[in-house]
């Protein structure tokens, strides 16, 4: 991983993705001791940062790997974005997702006119099938977030959020799969001769945090968070980069991880989903580590069931 | 009224607002069949597009006045804004709110350092209340909306809006007391060649609809909508301008207010309150009216009570 080619990875993205606004808050300022800055990726395209890997990631594929589509298995944010990225570069995407995930989240693949592979409810079957898919099609395998091409894309929104705040202290992320905390320490150790990157993850499944401490791995028992954007571990692909970089991931309650979603409704008066939550929840948890620093905090996604609020 | 003291006025109060992002979305823009670019001033300081016109009136008084105070009847987001407009200038606002008005309401004002004045619920108490006040302490009474600095002051959200999208043929607004549509038909006459403003309204509380027809004030006999920011009636400073400048009010029902709202919410990832919602359903009522053309729609705020949606 370098410098040039991250550069090169926003310059191939940027006709695909928003540059996505960085907004602030006095009162939120006040209540941290710290000045924030939000940087919007609920306003992606799609409604979460993982367009930004997605495109890149069918972007890097040869002509002959684009004529026989990509698969990835999803019932997630990544689900929507490899549909929408491959829509737009008129690619074919396989979707792999459970039989029974919500009917809201196949009909949002089906919006951006994925092709929804249905499969039992287990990481075996998921695997299985889209290892099917691929031998079939001739498809190539995305994972959501364990791939270089993934990575470098989810980096480019702590580039540009270093480019409108080139001054910031650290920047806070939430870590699930670990491809925004990669690609944001990416970007933070090319772009910016001081900013450190910390982790925020629930409590509940703090697989990362339990991964950095022993230095390898770590998977979690359950999954039982509100972040459910969260809920998954990290991969070999991106867990050096991790290891490397990040020396701290803050974990939080699920009663915090609410609360600070309901300020970030109230005060920034945008929509997140839970998972965006976590890290100003972190923040707000240890804001006495951060007082009068400049933290920036990628808001990752924004795509939430309106009829099914914690608050 | 005239362009030159507009272009004073928005120089005056800008460095005491945000300029607020605009925003769009395919999905949206598919939905209308037009392009349509959203000014969100439900991120201005205090969640409201009222900040404007407060701040443009504490800005336009004399050093004596200032030392006396300012004085509203308001228990919504002007109450807010000439609190938190008073408070940036070192300035005394007294603010005139019914008994029974929400508790919550009433914080808002207090976390501003505004003066709670309670009277009884009905229109007299509360211009009474409002007359007694400004005889006791020699404030000044800043109405909400019937005023000619803070027909200017609102008038500024357009001008920015036309700043960045200077093709606009439309921009539709809600209306209220008319403060907002007027200042924003001065924005639009000084500022552009082609740009007309159309008024939304909800069908329950049509007064301004009604009063382009008479060609006299109409008010409204009851005030039953859930856009509770447009229950008021216009005033003889702003109603010349609308009658003179607005063409066309369109009225919709209340469940395509909550319908709009929540398109809003769930695509655009804001936080609006219904107020907000009204000229954007007046937009997908009347969409063929509109077809392939250039859309500004001013989101009036954000103040709303998570724990009482319509959705």
């Amino acid at each position: 991983m370098n410098k040039e080619t991250l550069i090169q990875v926003h310059e191939k993205v940027k006709p695909y993705v928003h540059r996505t606004p960085v907004l602030t808050s006095e009162l939120l300022n006040d209540m941290c001791g710290s000045k924030v800055y939000f940087k919007c990726e609920n306003f992606q395209k799609m409604g979460a940062f993982k367009m930004r890997g997605a495109i890149n990631t069918i972007l890097s594929l040869s002509d002959e790997q684009r004529k026989c589509g990509v698969v990835t298995h999803s019932s997630g944010n990544f689900a929507q974005a490899l549909s929408l990225a491959a829509k737009k570069t008129g690619v074919k995407a396989y979707i792999v997702m459970p039989k029974n995930a919500p009917q809201v989240k196949k009909n949002a693949v089906i919006d951006y006119d994925g092709d929804i592979i249905e499969c039992d409810s287990n990481p075996i079957a998921r695997e299985e099938t889209a290892e099917k898919v691929r031998r079939e099609k001739q498809a190539t395998f995305i994972h959501p977030s364990n791939d270089d091409q993934v990575i470098y894309g989810q980096g480019t929104a702590a580039k540009e959020l270093l480019e409108d705040q080139p001054e910031l202290d650290f920047i806070l992320t939430p870590v699930g799969g670990g491809g925004l905390i990669a690609g944001t320490a990416l970007a933070a150790k090319y772009f910016s001769e001081k900013c450190e990157v910390i982790g925020a993850e629930p409590k509940n499944v703090d697989d990362a945090y339990r991964s950095l401490q022993s230095g390898k791995i770590e998977f979690n028992d359950n999954t039982n968070t509100i972040a459910d954007g969260l809920r998954t571990h990290l991969g070999d692909r991106n867990f050096p980069i991790i290891k490397e970089n990040i020396k701290k991931i803050i974990r939080v309650e699920e009663e915090e991880i609410i609360q600070a979603m309901k300020l970030i409704w109230e005060r920034l008066k945008i929509v997140v989903e839970p998972s965006s939550a976590v890290p100003f929840a972190a923040l707000l948890k240890e804001k006495n580590e951060f007082k009068n620093k400049n933290i920036g905090i990628i808001i990752s996604g924004g795509n939430v069931d309106l009829k099914n609020l914690p608050f």
